[in-house]
């Protein structure tokens, strides 16, 4: 198999799709649309899963676990929820297979084990729970309901994209409970900006932050918080989304709670969610037409130490070597795969690296065993230093640091170079055709509107932003009065 | 709720399914067969995933995730492995709901979305892993493979009881691949081996290692291992299994390699798990009347701090005390809860924490302030003891080593008192029936004769064991000669 990827400047979406199957992220599997997720891909995955948790805990939620299947008749209650979905359900229609009389070692879906009732396999869960917090919960006291689930959902989609949009995926989803309107709108903010913490702190991508609109929100919200990132093609992509579902799922499963003062109320709902699409982000963010580019907070091997021998005396000489650095390096927590496979070349691992996007190599071969040195190059810039051993430890650890922050700051800048003020629709239109990335417009907040400027340019309100300021103006669509700009743009 | 249990001897069953639901660990959902873990629960099963994580990881292996489908045809390839879970299939038909317009608001299955090839949901994934190794295998390079998941199955179970035979359970499924059948059967037994340990270690409970007698082999499989471990009302539990599979799934998906002299050869097969089910275990094996009891090494909450107070003053002044020994604890990484609740009286906590079986209560009242003690009492064994403050640490660190130690060989001298060597039919019937527990007997190797066995006592054999000698003798029930006695009990 050639490492060499298609370059992005070429086909963007084939140097994606590559650079998925040849740095072993993922691959498509026998069934329609959903993936295989290989275990460096799994390890990137556990990396953000593991931190994404701890920030979870940090802010009072805990863990549990739901069923994978919905009764139909609980999926249908909040018929906004079940409307938005049932399109894209996989439905559980029996329970048994039986042995195919015709043909000898087949087998046939048993007649005589139709479900009484059809199970749609979840594609989120907040009907299944909202029928279990009706038990729950009684009186005020048995508020907030802080929790979360690691799962896998289905959304049967016509068009998948390895990582991007798959029948099955892997995700996260909260869902809370409380008391007032109020604690569920600040549970549901905070946790949109956990997304955005997470998603700028360890994987260095720069998001916005803002609110849907109208037709871009979760089927079953009041209102939907999101985190929108940019990727290098200019196309947006939808990093976490965090919904406001005020009393909708409440009223439809007839959940109540005495307050102190013995009146019944409507529990206040949130849920929000990030998935494997993350991994999506990753890539197309940082990643060059060499290959993979991982942050150091999230790559399974931050380091990787290549020898160069010849011979097995300079082998063993060089390995000792090797391992104590790898060790003085796991002393700070650094996580160091040390390659002494001897049936391949160092180039082979150098291309493998490069390609898998380990932050930092460290090479050590003969003379550095004579100069007691290393050479350690970065992947990001590809620059590339000879030092002491005897600083390795301290230079690793600033340059993994360094690496991070320039990752951040590299995507920072280009978001920055890629987003256009635009005031009227020609401009529009060219912005989005031509250079892409968001353009921030005044638009009339109506969905007609947006709708038409989707059919024409493909791009749609990322979001409101939490952040701008109210700005008067005249939407580039219609020319009627706008309170503030939006953020357009065509997306993933 | 009362928070009184129905006590162990008097209808065991029911003490189990009191002590799930009022130790708030899992119950029983609006799916058929399919429970949801509680925070609580779910807290065990985080500690149990942790640990056995990282014995995969320390032996070599990598986690990735396969899909939740599996195709029919794939499914089938398999004979013997589709023959033995064809019973308990939930199986996807269709990918679509749509409005049933006879109804407003309701949804049906959407005929017209039938799918072409029906998707089993997994109740284990050899077929489809086996079928994406194919494309992974080409050269003894690529050997050996050592993946496991952690994921859901659903095997449609017709009688369900909490953890321990539910619908959907969540666990692990590991999947090797190996050039010899050497290699393969070492690592069958090494992980076979990881789940001994963990079991004993963390879930302090005694397990015996053994192979399955034929009928009682995983279905696919050409050798299975396993650990057994005995429960208090004298019934064992199959707390794990690792199976050795030859070339069987090698064979039905035509995954061969090539040797290093060039030749193809099949590749060899293992694959092993344990799941949500060893929560079921660990509760038989160590509660009381009284609640649930928890080995430290796996509570999630190792040590609670309940302050007995009058007013604010005394309040505040102990809760700073109750904080500093939280924070002084957790420096040696041991997991406090400081139930500073103001709601809830003492008493209510005792009861609360006796039920959820907390291995550690530290209370701390005015006296406690004045002589700078605290009052630090176990749940095994409801021993109490007031130290001073300042040995808090140095005092939990052993009481938690000690009970941890304690519950390993309560557990392992009621296991001793409760197996029963016998030599004729007679005496087996009466043991069975009268004491329970295991019977160590000789079994003429037949399948017919298990059988017989099995439908006359409802005892199975459970396993051969690995550490059994040699000794010949007389099977107790057809009188043919056996190589050596096997261990037979009834089971969960």
């Amino acid at each position: 198999m050639t490492k060499k990827l298609t370059p992005r400047g070429k086909d963007y979406s084939k140097w994606y799709n590559e650079i998925v199957l040849k740095a072993d992220l993922a691959e498509n599997s026998a069934v329609r649309g959903c993936m295989v997720i290989k275990p460096y891909g799994y390890a990137i995955w556990e990396k953000m899963q593991e931190e994404l948790d701890k920030m979870f805990k940090a802010t009072g939620h805990k863990n549990a676990y739901f069923p994978l299947f919905v009764p139909k008749s609980l999926f249908e209650a909040e018929e906004k929820n079940a409307e938005g979905f049932a399109k894209e359900c996989a439905v559980v229609t029996h329970y048994r297979l039986k042995s195919d009389e015709k043909q000898k070692g087949k087998l046939i879906v048993d007649p005589d084990a139709k479900l009484e009732e059809e199970l749609v396999v979840r594609p989120t869960s907040e009907a299944l729970i909202w029928n279990t917090y009706k038990t729950w919960i009684q009186s005020y006291r048995d508020l907030p309901i802080l929790i979360n689930q690691w799962s896998n959902v289905v959304r049967w989609e016509m068009r998948t994209r390895l990582f991007l949009r798959t029948a099955e995926f892997l995700w996260q989803e909260g869902h809370t409970a409380h008391a007032t309107k109020e604690e569920a709108l600040k549970e549901a903010k905070l946790m949109n900006q956990v997304y955005a913490d997470f998603v700028e702190k360890f994987m260095a991508i720069p998001v916005f932050q803002g609110t849907k609109s109208e037709s871009e929100r979760f089927a079953g919200a009041v209102e939907t918080y999101c985190i929108e990132a940019l990727m290098q093609d200019g196309k947006a992509l939808q990093a976490g989304t965090s919904h406001f579902l005020g009393q909708n799922f409440a009223k439809a499963f007839d959940v109540k709670f005495a307050t102190d003062t013995g009146k019944l109320n409507y529990v206040w709902a949130t849920s929000w969610g990030v998935s494997t699409r993350l991994i999506g982000a990753l890539i197309m963010t940082h990643s060059d037409d060499n290959g993979l580019v991982l942050p150091p907070n999230l790559a399974p091997d931050q380091v990787v130490i290549v020898p160069i021998y010849k011979g097995d005396i300079q082998h063993n000489e060089i390995s000792r070597v090797a391992e104590q650095i790898k060790s003085d390096l796991e002393g700070k927590n650094i996580r160091v795969k040390f390659d002494n496979r001897d049936k391949f070349k160092p180039g082979f691992k150098f291309n493998e690296y490069k390609l898998k996007g380990v932050p930092l190599r460290i090479v050590i071969g003969p003379k550095d065993l004579e100069n007691k040195t290393i050479e350690v190059s970065r992947r990001d810039d590809f620059s590339k230093n000879v030092i002491d051993q005897n600083k390795t430890v301290e230079y690793v650890e600033n340059q993994l640091d360094d690496m991070q922050e320039a990752l951040f700051e590299k995507a920072k800048k280009f978001r920055e170079q890629n987003i256009t003020q635009v005031d009227n629709f020609v401009d529009f239109k060219k912005v989005i055709k031509e250079k892409g990335g968001f353009v921030l417009a005044h638009w009339d907040g109506s969905v007609s509107t947006e709708e038409a400027i989707k059919k024409e340019t493909k791009a749609t309100i990322r979001c409101i932003p939490f952040d701008t300021q109210k700005n008067e103006g005249k939407c580039v669509y219609s020319g009627k009065t706008s309170e503030r700009r939006v953020l357009f743009a065509k997306a993933y």
